[in-house]
């Protein structure tokens, strides 16, 4: 049973009259029957609690400096018609008695707590986002990471790795994004897709009829098999078998896979590196993300062609320090490369997102 | 002074020891000299506040069903690295007390309160959503709404309109959606916009050399004047004047203007109504609203030549119940219609929007 967290707060242009304000609510929250406590803030304010029933808890706090914040958290079985009467209740009263120095009331949608179903999944630049998400249609810790399917209303069915929000069946935008947002003749070609578990790439790719695609998929066969089952508005039928007509899907370690092309001298037309975002740390104890992620471009860049690209998606387009940092990679390389770069819409991201497309001098 | 409030639960498979998690959580609160209360909640779990130093405050609840749930408030001038301490130390601690039993741990991003720029705007949907909002470029209550203009990182400026978010500059496909999604000619057509006080359909409508527009704004000049100056990537000059080469703006009840033009037997080959959104709510006392709808509805279809087309938007694709209500009106008009629609990503919205297409039959 979840708990259901609701904020109320005024932001004033003055400080509250404290007593005037504390002794106004009181009649509502004997109503109520709840039990107050007043707490000594050490002139941090007025503070107080009220436990009511059904496990109803109450924080009022009358600010120093023209804050009043009111909590209210109630069981998910509770009657929402009374707690709704409640904090109308509260709010109407404040809007009396904090008349005239009132700047904004504010009253946000309910937070869930432990429910059953997690709607919360923050953008990467850290910001607070509530998904329409109804169920969980898979969810599994592989040896690398956890695995969850979710159903979003509006955005159909969503992969989520690790916490991150990877793809959804809207997202049609970041597949054509990755693969170089339509300016590319991909007939005839050979591509080579790293990662790209959800199919989405390679199935929109196989519809372009290349000559080749292989798609190195790193080491998490659960995601495929995740993703075959509940993302098929994404991967069509691509993921059934590990190979088609014009595509091989490899599961292993994409390095040494990488390597051998490059001792081969094999190469292709187009490199899709679709395998983990841009490390949004730029910490010490990250360095060993930043060696990976440039052993990896590396070696991708090297099996180019000379006429050929490799994409990538970068990051949220908020933060500029590990986009400039990735940049910094592109300078770094053993082979000089040109890039530009393009800021896409991603329905499921809640947050514009960064493509990059790198070629050889 | 914003407060901060940070939450953090563990989601159980199993009831949580009570005695041992409250015990084990205790130094970790007396090291930071905070002050206990231990609430009764009549057989709701075990619920305790701590008030510490500098108006931190946290509320401990053992819940009797398989959830714990920890608040920690602070003041926004806190020391973060030791509120995070503290937070870090709760869960490393929680995890240990609760290890084998543990479903999910969810830290969410703090939530602001009181802050002088509010960065929550909810959507439609009625979801909790944080924006990158950084500052207020323009505040006015005029004598029919509220008008803001806050500037995100990654949308550009956005016009708020009481609380709901308008068009941001990151918003072209509202715009393009609104005029068809690029399947019109505009070229030597003459055009009626209602509403539109962002200036952006004018401005793109402007660009594809029309024989006329009128743009009948409604009543509230205020969101001309801010957008004028505030939403220039989106109106570029059009509003400086309200008459140009090829396009007059009135600022007017748009019901008489329209009543003028059924009585003139004035017809357009394109009427846009960028008025307001579908009502949300099916109560009764929004009938009025429904019915000002029907009626600004059955008067523009009146101007609509028989070749001609009527835009309007709809609601959030979730708000299935008000996007059949307002197909019901369609069913109910003056003149027999048929009607299309699409769903469309408009970045800042933060969910998936309705459009309609109207003709006449």
């Amino acid at each position: 049973m979840a708990l259901r967290h609701y904020t109320l707060d005024f932001k004033l242009s003055a400080p509250a009259d404290c007593t005037k304000t504390v002794h106004g609510l009181q009649s509502i929250f004997q109503e109520q029957e709840m039990t107050e406590t007043v707490h000594d803030t050490e002139g941090h304010g007025h503070l107080a609690t009220f436990v009511g029933k059904k496990g109803r808890f109450v924080v009022l706090r009358v600010h120093t400096h023209g804050l009043v914040t009111v909590d209210l958290q109630c069981y998910e079985g509770d009657d929402s018609t009374q707690v709704d009467n409640l904090l109308n209740a509260l709010e109407t009263k404040l809007e009396n008695l904090l008349r005239g120095i009132i700047t904004r009331v504010k009253r946000l949608p309910a937070i869930s707590r432990g429910a059953t179903v997690d709607r919360y999944w923050p953008t990467a630049d850290g910001r607070l986002v509530e998904y329409d998400i109804d169920h969980v249609l898979y969810d599994k810790d592989s040896a690398y990471q956890n695995i969850k399917i979710l159903h979003s209303q509006q955005f159909g069915n969503i992969l989520v790795l690790n916490g991150d929000v990877n793809l959804a069946d809207s997202d049609l935008a970041y597949t054509q994004a990755i693969m170089g947002s339509g300016r590319e003749n991909y007939e005839g070609k050979e591509v080579l897709i790293l990662g790209g578990g959800d199919g989405g790439i390679l199935a929109e790719t196989v519809k372009l009829k290349p000559k080749m695609i292989t798609m190195n998929l790193h080491i998490d066969e659960a995601v495929i098999n995740g993703c075959r089952q509940h993302m098929r508005k994404t991967c069509g039928d691509v993921l059934d078998s590990l190979t088609g007509d014009c595509y091989q899907v490899l599961v292993e370690d994409c390095v040494p896979v990488l390597k051998k092309y490059v001792e081969e001298g094999r190469t292709f037309d187009y490199v899709i590196n679709d395998l983990t975002a841009v490390p949004i740390s730029t910490l010490p104890e990250e360095d060993s993300t930043w060696e990976f992620l440039r052993l990896i471009l590396d070696l991708s860049i090297k099996v180019v062609r000379p006429s050929g690209k490799y994409f990538t998606q970068g990051n949220c387009v908020n933060l500029t320090e590990a986009l400039n940092l990735y940049e910094e990679q592109l300078e770094k390389l053993s082979c000089p490369v040109d890039f530009s770069k393009e800021v896409v819409c991603v329905p499921s991201y809640m947050e514009l997102w960064v493509f990059y497309s790198v070629w050889k001098k």
